[in-house]
């Protein structure tokens, strides 16, 4: 490893999980760009570990889908950026687990979507996590094929300290991030946030080996996880609402409801952003993302619904670099570090 | 060509394009499995050819977005399943046009989204098409880079008459089909609808030289067609919502308000016709569809808005065959007829 | 009755109920300013009769929710406003009934709001109508307090054909009016229609003894009716949604989803009409409506939502009358066809 | 004043004002029954006082909307319900404002329905308020009838400490209460809230001489105001959702997005709440209210939009009585203050 590279270690104990955004001390304070190694548990705390254990007995509100961190950044500043790249993630045991709970879903009665309807049964799945093979397998409780799911791990959840002094539940995407549940957050990847407290306040967790867009039945294939992050700071700059830059895509995500209102969200900004990278009009800009966008749906289950914006870089032209080129030289740290673990 | 393939030719004068699902006396009839070679007019009816002529002066509603059709199959019965296989979508024309149209797009005040804001700026935009190398080329009507984007050429309007008598303006999607906007929509898949009136009435028009998801301007790279497609004819089986099928992925369709409705429904419908291809209970094909289930928006701007939920059908096993193997079956057809051609 | 009085009886034989708005020919045509007694069906149709006939198993899709009428007016023309005022609507029977219907209603997954759910029970009420006292008699069906609630009668369904060739099922509310389910729709007021066709084609039905607001379950007190109303034509400003005048209240309605925007539909148009009437700018006229404005929920159970705008008419002075003070012209009329009976 | 009644004042310093639910320490702890004069700041920190403050100048996010509070009941556990029978409500200057804000409001463009807008006009409206006729005074700042509107003073905001640690901006409303903007919070009325916290930790403010229902501009006739109230404690029953009682209704309300689930939540609360007060089954409670409900609009402008689902407490039957017939008791404290005062 170079001189050059921090590396520290965020290991909570059970006692130091978090379960929001916002509202506690950081965990640790790191200098801008220190790679951070991590554990995270999954959105069951644990607890979940067999058919038997049905999520609304063995866990308890409010701790459910706890985080790890505050992880604090020296120099953050409120209007400055966080750019965290995602190095790795890794599940951290042999099976993860999925299940329907009651009143929670897109395809059933909830809390907001009331109605009058008991809820639908309370089932829970079993993964086994082939590591070596890159697999997960479903298993349906009541019979018919079997299906080797390749993994694809992401983080659910992951984001700052909200501003004004609110503090939102970990099951909660907005402005600040959350748990916007997008299977875009996976590794290779960076996120920015804008920086709303001193610090920043980063926190994650929420890890899934995979998950459908929209994460349709309210759960993914839910795993505790080794997660590798680069923490760094761009002074300035920081967005409204949560971008991700991947080697070949930029990324806006809006978290509200309805759900065209988080596809405006998350549009509005991708054209807002495009423009600011090419010079164009904002109408031009608005033109050319009608026609090169994409917009995949994060979660359509949580308080609220997350849309995701997405632009191939290559449509944008060779002078529309992010923030000086942040995610590029994250990918060599990222690649520093991986050589020399 | 073999003898056994039968061909015919729709190519509507001016006057017999039509502007609604529903309502009219068929345009032609066709045995089931006939290859019809059809054109269609762009969104605009033709009438958008340079970046002065503005939409709302050159366009007379309820004169919009025309359809080829109705084109009726032999023996489709209510209950019936129409599987249209879509061979090719090649532009008419070496320019395509785009355009803002007043108080229409998902980022600006509407009719329906209605507000105080004046409507914004009524712009034109001139695509080039280059068919050879299969581009449309981009530029921004106020400075900064032009953008060289692949042809993808699709349909956004295709359906049939609805059910109950209704009769639809052909920039509504639905239950029966209509402008859903999407790009999925494209030559290779099969487009399956329920028959709700004898001979079912099929339509199309709406090309795109490409799209993005969402269409959040509220048109595309919009272009006359020269199409074609098989149509067949399956007994019984008839879909409340339009599916589609690729080589590689079963999708099913949502058009309704708000946009979590059309994700629901789109989702429902996945679930349910995955449960019924293997065999799973619901909350089986639920589970598996939450985690390896896709959710792109197809518009978010017409009077009702469109999800797609899209499944890769090797998660579904060997056994899950729709229709008996309609989907290959047509793709041998379409092989045939351009081989001969 | 007055010479001037003219008076014409429209009692539609089964046969000649219509159950969509749109795409038939007017079963009358009158002149403006006649008076037009009607009988309306229920809208099972009539065939729920006991708490045995389940409407899932005695009605059959699409012959729900029948309309009398098309009544075409003389001189309509696209562009110009019907005024239908509602003299009177008398319960026709000394019974109504209310259910709920498998997958219809606000509190239960619907087609649109689609979910795994199985449909809630369906369940009949007879109401015992009292026309005597002006009551209706609820006996909940599985014990408790009975309740004599008030005859408050009204329309549910009123409005004219659609624009563009269109053709809704009757129980569809939109720019058109159609099922908007408002409780507002009562003897005393006089509704604006926009005509989209020449003679308008005014249809109506769906009486309600009464009616809670936003039709929760998705049914009122469900009553046939004999109805009478005087048709009359104003030349021009046709209103791009219906809207309604009583002696007290100007009323502005919208019909979308998601229901926010049928809010913003009915506030806009309100907003707007005000600062017609008055001469304020709109921006004071929004400030005003802001301060005074009433927003009950027409239904938020059909294929559109509907909210109403209201506004006591004494908050606009005393310049701003309607269309030359139609509704107290009709008030008149309706008098003396009352009186002269 | 009877030895029995505890009165005790609570008039914060400018330093002591708040701006979250949840997260500070109490004000003041007071016993049940405690009888609370306290005075409240208006929405823009009584920074707005002529037509030339415009608000997004004179004020500074996150520092709008104060709230006094929280006052903190002796005795109040999770799950417990405080009740909060509101005295009076009086205005505390003889001027109040309202504006137009930049993005904020239900006819324009917003941070969440995000558009390609300007902003509407920012404009201020200084109203004279006239206490002694019970009236205040629209001017329209562009010309046109100026109009006089009755004095109908209420709180916009009244809410406890949220379940779970989060902590809330007093801009929005939610199962905690917070700024529900409806105008049933008038004095005169008994609001229940579920406690989520030891001591509850009630606060409240943004007082306004009136408000239409959804406050379509976002800002209603907004005031300081003298406010008195009886803050009670009942062990246990703690609603799910904010509940108010009047002498003649029974109001549930819900606060969520998008408004037609705001609907689900304030009807399916109506209809539980009156199936325990009658022992009726749900689907008989269902019934009555689809029958005899009422839905106005609370807010639909703020981060959750709110709905109120309102029945007569005479169709209810006499056994009705919620909580041991607590608000007829506080009614009777109100009257002894007010005549001993």
């Amino acid at each position: 490893m170079t001189a050059s590279l921090e590396v520290v270690s965020v290991q909570p104990t059970t006692d130091q999980l978090r379960y929001t955004f916002g509202g506690g001390d950081p965990l640790i304070t790191v200098r801008p760009g220190t790679v951070v190694e991590l554990a995270t548990e999954d959105c069951f705390g644990g607890r979940v570990r067999s058919a038997e254990d049905l999520p609304s007995q063995v866990c308890e509100f409010p701790y459910l889908n706890p985080v790890t961190g505050p992880i604090a950044v020296e120099g953050a500043e409120p209007g400055d950026t966080l750019a965290v790249h995602l190095v790795e993630i890794a599940p951290a045991r042999d099976w993860a687990v999925s299940a329907t709970f009651p009143h929670f879903g897109a395809l059933t009665a909830t809390h907001n979507t009331a109605m009058l309807h008991d809820p639908l049964e309370e089932v829970v799945w079993v993964y086994e996590v082939d590591r070596q093979k890159g697999t997960c397998l479903f298993r349906p409780r009541k019979g018919g094929p079997e299906v080797e799911l390749p993994l694809d791990p992401m983080h659910g959840t992951i984001g700052v300290a909200p501003a004004g002094g609110e503090v939102f539940a970990s099951i909660t995407p907005g402005a600040h991030g959350g748990n916007m549940d997008t299977p875009e957050m996976r590794a290779g990847t960076t996120a920015y946030f804008g920086v709303n407290v001193p610090g920043g306040h980063l926190s994650l967790g929420d890890g899934h080996c995979r998950q459908g867009e929209g994460e349709v039945c309210g759960t993914a294939v839910e795993a505790a996880m080794r997660t590798v992050v680069v923490v760094d700071l761009i002074k300035g700059g920081g967005p409204a609402w949560p971008r991700i830059e991947s080697d070949d895509f930029l990324m806006s995500t809006g978290s509200t409801r309805p759900l065209e209102d988080a596809y405006r969200v998350s549009q509005h900004d991708l054209v807002t952003w495009a423009a600011e990278l090419t010079g164009w009009d904002s109408l031009d800009a608005y033109q050319l993302v009608s026609q090169a966008g994409l917009a995949p749906a994060g979660n359509v289950v949580d308080t609220n619904y997350t849309m995701v914006a997405k632009l191939a870089k290559k449509y944008l032209g060779s002078s529309a670099i992010v923030a000086d080129g942040v995610h590029d030289r994250l990918r060599e740290t990222a690649a520093a570090y991986l050589a020399q673990r």
